[in-house]
């Protein structure tokens, strides 16, 4: 019961995969279920262990596209424009090696891209059915296009991300001292699903202490006045964009003014870095201009991670924005902004947006107030 | 918050695994977030773009014993027994090379085995970080293992059905004429996580002519008075073992002679191939033993799949019980018992039950009814 994607949009990006994988000497691509599944024909299909693939020729390449089924499954792609894409199906029962049957309709490739989610169950076998082939990822294809979002997929994350400001919105319901981070956790879980995406994906209650890990889920710790609490949460709509914010709030009142001076830093870098976001800028100028401040602070080692991490059918993609990435943002990139400081063993502090890039800057997709927010 | 595994279990996991690489000439497995790392550590880790891989060496192989985390995600490995377990973490930062930072560990392996779940994100690049190191997969190692369940597994899975078995006793409530599928799969959905799973991992509610579709899930159909209806659900309990029970229900009345005719000659043969189970007995013996009164009564080319699959922290995983596999059933394997016959574009039934060898049968973990339940 997923949203259709337009058939256009998906003839459109079949049509640049298979450009962008001859240019880059890949004859074809072996995409399984997955979010390059999905970006392609719209759905993802599923994982397990009889072969789903999509056979995809590189432009000039001379294998038909196809889409090898286990015959079980074949009424699960039925609601798809196969023909209208011009990908003939291909069904197989147990019993049949669906790997030599790829290979029968490969065309006599050089280079195969296999998608980057593919399981070695499936990765292995196909390399013993191409003998002789060299199997790269097709990550470097796919994240070209997958990396610059279309206006429907920005729509999608622009909902993604008004869904969870509505459940940040509602955290002086959830979030009180005497509960558990796994009680609070339990409620946002379920306040994520309201508020209108498919599932909760990830959500981290990090209290005091635990908030100077940060990839920290729950815990049964129990929440104290006085706490500060990162809040980190995110799950896919039913289209399978993803959200992704951090709100980190003090629980039962301000805190004290060494906290409250440290996230004023935090802030301030935060902000920082969504200034510097428009086209041309490169990931590693973004990133530093979210580490400047908190280095100049003297909080430098306590900033341990990337500044932020690309979303869309995957919560974490490409473009990183990271040291050393001199990749150049263009409109249409979207991307987490999240700074965080962390004093480990006594508290934490992150603050997390995600941002598309526009044509003269870039577009918050979060918007609930950015500050220390005391409940 | 997933129940922990106790340290000793843990421990023999991780020496027979040892062993039995070390015995299929395996130097060493590398295993990545999934049901593998699950089966030998407790916890299943994140999978994500970031490297976790247990390192395990054969028995007599000379590598320590490490798993390799990202700096970022060492925190949520703080609660295992690795000390007892003799196993080092080692961890990483963004910028290092963690699948370099693994062939460093390997101790010059000859032959690596990559757990079946590992992606290709990863294969590929532990195929360049071990020039001439033949990759094999790990799964015919850890199937050896995980397809024998211990006790502490068979009382998870018994769990696991009853839970599930509990949803289906609420059909009555849930499955009426004139709801969608989908209206009718939600409320199943919410049954399945109340009645203690974690998650509704899959559920079709495959209504008249879509029953004769195996692997339908939901429709926007509305199910009509005299519909057959298949109901097949599960999901995984917190402890990650799943359970899978399928039930045909017959909405708002007796179905036609010629529905009931067809019903008996499957739940007949259900009856006789769980019937068959025992120590000693094939996988393809059981088949069989499904599929002689289905053929018999000329029905045959109706039942389209193979009669059952292996279950565990896996909803399919090692046993396949289908024709062609000549392994003979040893006790505390667990696996589906499913036939089912499809009238295509008509109307379909299967019935399931999960079984666990004992030492002179089998025992049901679903117990159901299993007549064509009038609802």
């Amino acid at each position: 019961m997923t949203p259709a994607v337009p058939t256009a949009l998906l003839a459109d990006r079949i049509r640049r995969a298979g450009e962008v994988a001859a240019a880059q000497d890949t004859d074809l691509l072996l995409v399984t279920p997955g979010p390059d599944l999905r970006y392609l024909l719209g759905v993802s299909g599923e994982s397990h262990e009889r072969l789903t693939c999509l056979v995809l020729p590189a432009a000039g390449h001379r294998a038909p596209p196809a889409l090898v089924v286990p015959r079980l499954e074949a009424p699960g792609f039925a609601g798809l424009p196969l023909d209208e894409l011009g990908i003939e199906v291909v069904t197989w029962r147990d019993g049949e090696d669906p790997h030599l049957l790829v290979s029968d309709l490969g065309g006599g490739p050089s280079r195969v891209g296999l998608a980057d989610a593919m399981p070695a169950a499936h990765v292995l076998p196909l390399r013993a059915a191409f003998p002789d082939v060299e199997q790269v990822l097709a990550g470097p294809v796919m994240r070209e296009l997958r990396m610059r979002k279309d206006s429907a997929e920005v729509a999608e994350l622009r909902a993604a991300g008004a869904a969870i400001d509505r459940v940040h919105a509602r955290m002086g319901e959830i979030l009180k001292p005497g509960r558990t981070e796994a009680q609070v956790g339990a409620d946002i879980a379920d306040a994520i699903v309201a508020e209108g995406h498919a599932e909760a994906a990830f959500v981290i209650v990090g209290s005091g202490p635990n908030g100077s890990s940060p990839h920290h889920d729950v815990s049964d710790r129990v929440i104290e006045s006085g706490d500060v609490v990162v809040i980190d949460i995110g799950g896919p709509l039913p289209s399978g964009y993803n959200s992704d914010s951090t709100r980190t709030y003090a629980v039962g009142g301000e805190p004290p003014a060494a906290v409250r001076e440290a996230y004023a830093v935090l802030q301030d870098a935060q902000e920082r870095a969504v200034s510097a976001v428009r086209p041309g800028v490169t990931a590693e100028q973004v990133d530093a201009a979210a580490r400047r401040p908190i280095t100049a602070a003297g909080l430098g080692e306590r900033f341990v991670h990337r500044t932020g991490h690309g979303i869309g059918l995957e919560v974490h993609e490409e473009p990183y924005i990271v040291a050393g990435s001199a990749l150049a943002l263009e409109p249409g990139m979207a991307f987490s902004v999240e700074p965080g400081i962390y004093f480990d063993g006594d508290w934490g502090a992150r603050i997390e947006d995600i941002v598309v890039v526009t044509e003269d800057g870039c577009e918050r997709l979060n918007n609930r107030p950015r500050d220390l927010v005391v409940l």
